[in-house]
């Protein structure tokens, strides 16, 4: 028997405890090729709100009444399969519960690099390659750039922040609240903004940009998209990662004046990290690098228990993160 | 004595006869190193629309109560500068006038290839120039792409059909109302939209291109950018050019859903024409050759007479033009 997590309706807007429930499941019996996992970390993000709609996306659905799929660690507590045994750490997307089963294709057996296993669900896996590859990929950004970043003190944020001052870049950082914003320059940020301050975004930015941004990477989308473009120099690169600011509307913000991005010879590069999959071996190996040596820090918020995991899911939208936000069983 | 057209006040929506004023205007004596010019084309732009507000701009303002510059092919009366002699034919931006008196260095004498000489206002300038760097290198458009190109029967429209079905082309075009719709099949694209006839546009799109676009020339902007963008497929590449939906308006539309552009890895790359002024000569002989051979044609709207100018470009926003609008004296 195994606990997990279901989601037992859509919400319209901010998801709250009423769309889940924690729920008893069985566990298949262990087949041929088959291992069992007992999960010590899971991840929740943003994207994930993007599952819990019916319909159509660039990810499927969730489905409701059934349990969860999410990124996790967990150890291999039985194999029946050759390429893993009991005591083997492994990634997986058999997230939001305990233990699972399944077929051993689906758990990968940890690459031996000195990092912390709760790494493989930031900086070393999908939040930090998402940072990476949008950064250095999708918007090109080189040493000698300005950069803003927004949601800097999220996950993907702070690893975006982190990895533009290791490439020799200037960073600016918005985020919600002079405790927030203490914690981004903590991390490297030469400036930041508070977007919770009194003001516009573009007062905020052009102040602490008088000479204009080359590059933005967007967490955001709405305000702080359209302040990006009022503020950028001819030329600049914008790698546009996601859109927090609309995840819990039924219609995002719009970008108001795309004529900018012609005067402004701005190209706006959006992005999915599945493109980048060819290049992961050389993400890990540049990153654990980075993390072995102390140049990047794993920051992670972390909620105790699988009990957890909606309530940590929920604080990806009311700011309650600095850095990753992970769950441990 | 020359005459010369004046902006005598900045229209706030829709430009017409009461913004601007024939006058009579002095020119000065022939100093050393001037030329006097004879204007025989001149040609009226979208872009001139962005000169006519007060204020910052890509491009200065035109001065109120002052001639308008614009582009122009004239033919030397008299030189008093070593470069140029009577009868040489010349490009120059002293247009919206008869006459013009001015140093050598402001008129360019025109290169030595077989093309007529109103085709320096159209294909083998701005307008050709403005289509062929576009699709070619700020959408990076390739053969076997499937590209939607916005008011394909205007000036830079129709160039991008053209050169778009020469380099091996797919080619959606849109346009307003039957007769240029079929105007712009005539001038070689596979299918068109009629942008007035009933329906979204994005179920217009979706209608001819059930695949898909993978590329977008944007001249609108508005409800054509919202659709090209519904309608992309994953990595789609759109060269941002004009917004002539939002010309006339002070609030230009905004781009409706941002998320499309990262749920579809899209690139929206805005451009102005002088990025690529180091590669026009190369430019020029390609499209010299493809208009002598025949493969691609200018295809100007000619109005008569100077005293036609403003009409010519209030026609650019009321759909008179198929192709280049140009004014011959």
């Amino acid at each position: 028997m195994a606990r997990a997590w279901q989601l037992t309706s859509y919400p319209t807007d901010m998801p709250g405890p009423e769309h889940f429930a924690l729920v008893d499941v069985d566990l298949p019996p262990l087949g041929e090729g088959d291992v069992h996992v007992r999960n010590s970390w899971i991840s929740v993000d943003p994207y994930m709100r993007g599952r819990m709609r019916p319909g159509e996306s660039y990810i499927p659905s969730f489905e409701l009444d059934t349990p969860m799929e999410g990124t996790a660690v967990g150890v291999v507590v039985e194999s029946r399969a050759p390429g893993l045994k009991a005591g083997d750490t492994v990634l997986h997307s058999q997230g939001w519960r305990d233990e699972a089963v399944g077929p051993a294709e689906a758990f990968e057996k940890l690459p031996d690099l000195p990092v912390p296993p709760e790494s493989w669900l930031g900086l070393m896996f999908a939040t930090g390659a998402t940072a990476y590859f949008g950064l250095l990929h999708a918007a090109g950004a080189k040493a000698g750039d300005v950069v803003f970043v927004s949601a800097a003190a999220g996950g993907v944020g702070s690893a975006v922040v982190q990895i533009a001052k290791i490439k020799g870049m200037t960073v600016i950082g918005s985020a919600g609240g002079p405790e927030k914003c203490a914690f981004v320059r903590q991390i490297g940020a030469d400036a930041t903004i508070d977007y919770k301050a009194p003001g516009t975004m573009e007062d905020k930015l052009r102040a602490v940009a008088p000479d204009g941004i080359s590059v933005y990477f967007d967490n955001v989308g709405g305000d702080h998209l359209d302040a990006a473009i009022a503020c950028a120099n001819y030329g600049a690169r914008f790698a546009l990662c996601g859109g927090i600011a609309g995840y819990n509307m039924d219609t995002p913000p719009p970008l108001r004046n795309p004529m900018e991005i012609i005067k402004s010879g701005l190209t706006l590069r959006g992005y999915l990290l599945y493109e980048y999959m060819d290049q992961l071996a050389g993400f890990r190996t540049e990153m654990a690098g980075w993390i072995s040596d102390g140049r990047i820090r794993s920051v992670d918020t972390i909620f105790e228990g699988l009990e957890q995991a909606p309530a940590a899911f929920f604080g990806l939208f009311t700011g309650r993160n600095t850095g990753k936000m992970v769950v441990r069983l």
